[in-house]
């Protein structure tokens, strides 16, 4: 079953758990905005008109699309029901819908969760405009909770393919490491990385400019930004955020190093600290990480060692979902701030992907920063790789 | 200077004209949904907080962005003034509009234009929800003048990079005709194009599934579907549809081919007069082409062309604007269909790229399609490349 079906088949099923009896993707031209939902659907198709495709509780899936694109997608053996069109969508829409007669419809916007707001505001304006006189007008209602769902319970193929995305990944941070000399620059380092990528045929988590991030020392401007010029030196922290793409789904891990300085045998005490703590707020916020808990009480579990630790609060979240993207919306393990809107206060499912990354700056030596990606199961969340339990030491 | 150096002085030049105080791109995690105006502001780059990029009449380039990717967008080049913040973005948008007190602000949305349409439905809920109780809530209106103008607009560096990929496609078919010989399937001639693509270090204008399209005699489905089984048979008219993308910029053009019967030398008689009509239709439409007119009035020119000649008419528009992606927006040269809108009623500009791909078909032979790629100057629209003039005759 190719990941589509997989996908579609629980669609019906959170429908009709979800007690919703339509999820309507109504999109156009997806070559230019495109639906995240589709993914799901189509998978790497496009569709170039207007197309309303819909999933029924009753188990119904049903495609409107024009005329020269309903071969393809007849091909997909997604829809039991491919209707055409050639000049007017409206008019087909409206006559499914009288015979389907939902109580909702659930459109793709959600304040919350960016993968789960494809639908642009003038295609809901549109919507409205055909629903016109029908009653179907006001029953437009959000997908978020559909899409949270379909996107955050992984299936055995997903998981699968995430787990091949992190083994490849610390592989090559493997080599990375092997690799590394004093007075390399961070771009260097990052070259290299891109290089390795090639080697084994993935791609960026996100996008390269920023994939890898290397920051070596206390100077490197840490956040979404590359590598600089700056060059790798004795007593620097070392600091890595990296992601592949392994079949379309994602790893996004960092870790560190540290460059020992002539004479050291080992870090100095405060960057021991500074790793020390992190590596327990991740610890500590997996030990939380369960089903049903909301995702802020695993961000305060993780924030509240950095702050114990005597280290300033970090200005972002502990962590996010994984899967097809790097950043996967749903429930959030962050903070309540506005910039996040509802996600923290949403919970944790099993079948969900996370990654944990706090962080803290050694000032002098730079940022300390690890980032682990954990499954969720029934029991907690586990590990989908080998975490970072001690710094690199490099010379 | 680069192309978004360029785009962004020509952005302020359209605002001027338009008169229209403030350009606002609002957008958040743009490597999930992506405002297509992006490519035009910020390049390849992606922002993951909600950021707001904003272009005023009178010249300022203001953006707020979260504090992890203020230096990422200041060493753009782009933006005057890049404000960072933490964990909310509306008060500092507040503050900014106060400051700048534009009397319109320009967003994201257009029933007409995808690529002028990104900003998400959740996305203008939340931006109202910011604005409440400031003036500038009632303020919100469609950037799609805006974004048509810039889109549609061609710099000398867009121009140029569109004349290469027309030349490489070009070159890429020539060398596909000699390659093709009878008994061959459609499958294996789009894969010797993939490769021929491969060596000419270029991307897809479509997505490959596709791209090309190769319609082999009478029992090929035509339309946005990609290569069959069949196999190459004399006496069948052979049409190919294909883009490639150069250094961000696309080519899409349709070829013809006609296999000889054994003791043939030319094209059956309706073979040729089905050529020459789409010939004459081009031709048509393009005499017609020129600064000022609606879309239209040069569709209706290549349509009636087809008629005329006693075929049906096509279900499609005859042209559509060429760029960034295959099919842009903006005026369109096309029929007034509603899952058209309002774009054939708009006008072509100076500096406008079309295609002019009118179709019809030959029963028992296949399909006949043609398609060029046609450059508005002041005088009226000029080939991108060497049209097709003959059919070209393979055994």
């Amino acid at each position: 079953m190719s990941i589509i079906q997989e996908k579609s088949a629980q669609a019906v099923e959170i429908l009709k758990e979800q007690e919703t009896d339509l999820w309507l993707t109504f999109v156009r031209e997806t070559s230019g905005v495109r639906d995240p939902a589709l993914d799901f659907i189509i998978g790497p198709n496009d569709l170039t008109w207007e197309s309303a495709l819909m999933f029924t509780r009753s188990g119904q899936r049903i495609a409107i699309v024009g005329r020269f694109e309903a071969e393809a997608i007849q091909r997909l053996g997604i829809f039991d029901d491919v209707v055409l069109y050639d000049t007017a969508l409206s008019g087909v829409l409206r006559e499914m819908l009288q015979k389907l007669a939902p109580r909702q419809i659930a459109v793709n916007y959600s304040a919350n969760n960016v993968h789960a707001d494809g639908l642009t505001h003038a295609m809901y304006l549109k919507l409205q405009t055909y629903l016109n006189g029908t009653p179907f007008r006001d029953r437009l209602t959000s997908a978020e909770p559909i899409i949270n769902a379909l996107r955050g319970r992984k299936t055995a193929s997903e998981i699968q393919r995430i787990r091949e995305a992190v083994r490849i990944t610390e592989e090559i941070y493997q080599k990375t490491f092997e690799h590394i000399r004093v007075g390399m620059t961070e771009k260097q380092v990052g070259a290299r990385m891109h290089h390795l990528m090639v080697e084994h045929g993935v791609g960026f988590a996100w996008p390269e400019e920023s994939n890898p991030a290397v920051n070596s020392g206390p100077d490197s401007p840490v956040g979404h930004s590359g590598p600089t010029d700056i060059q790798i030196q004795p007593g620097h922290l070392l600091h890595f955020d990296f992601g592949v793409k392994y079949e379309d789904y994602c790893s996004d891990i960092q870790r560190m190093a540290y460059i020992l300085r002539p004479g050291e045998t080992d870090a100095p005490a405060e960057v021991k600290h500074g790793f020390e703590t992190v590596r327990a707020a991740i610890e500590n916020c997996r030990a939380v990480l369960k089903p049903g808990i909301p995702g802020k009480a695993a961000d305060a579990a993780a924030r509240d060692t950095v702050t114990a630790g005597g280290y300033p609060e970090y200005m972002y979240g502990t962590g996010h979902q994984l899967g097809r993207v790097a950043h996967d919306g749903g429930a959030l393990l962050g903070p309540l701030w506005e910039k996040y809107g509802d996600q923290p206060n949403q919970l944790v499912e099993m079948g969900n992907v996370y990654t944990i990354e706090p962080g803290l700056a050694v000032p002098g030596y730079g940022y300390v920063g690890l980032e682990e990606d954990v499954f969720v199961t029934e029991n907690g969340a586990e590990y989908l790789g080998g975490p970072q339990r001690e710094l690199v030491l490099l010379r």
